[in-house]
């Protein structure tokens, strides 16, 4: 089975990558951007029967800084 | 109007960021993850009216190495 995990910084907290991009994008002609934040995609391939239990403690544990970093589990 | 790109690294392309990943979990005692590759996700916030032809174009030239790198696009 497969597991997408999405980790984004928490809403409040600075995202200088995103800012980044967002202006170099105007940098470069592209006017109608106003706001970029970026995060991280984390696709699982994970033995059959894992549970979405198991896969929340994995982003608990390491794939998120739960501090300052949301995440989003689709199980597909 | 939002955009959500996923850049992922094409497949045969080395992931150290996945295979890390992967690793630690098994470390940490998860034993079914066969496999994880990381990418990034870019939520863009844009004018109405930017066409996904555009946000093609944004990819094409800043967000994506489409030499190593693949793209998706969801329009929301």
């Amino acid at each position: 089975m497969k597991a997408r995990v999405h980790v984004m910084l928490k809403n409040g907290v600075l995202d200088p990558q995103g800012e980044a991009v967002r202006h170099a994008l105007g940098a470069m002609g592209f006017d109608g951007v106003e706001g970029v934040r970026q995060g991280k995609v984390i696709d699982l391939t994970l033995a059959e029967g894992t549970t979405e239990a198991q896969v929340v403690e994995m982003c608990d544990k390491l794939l998120a800084n739960t501090v300052i970093e949301s995440y989003e589990i689709e199980l597909g």
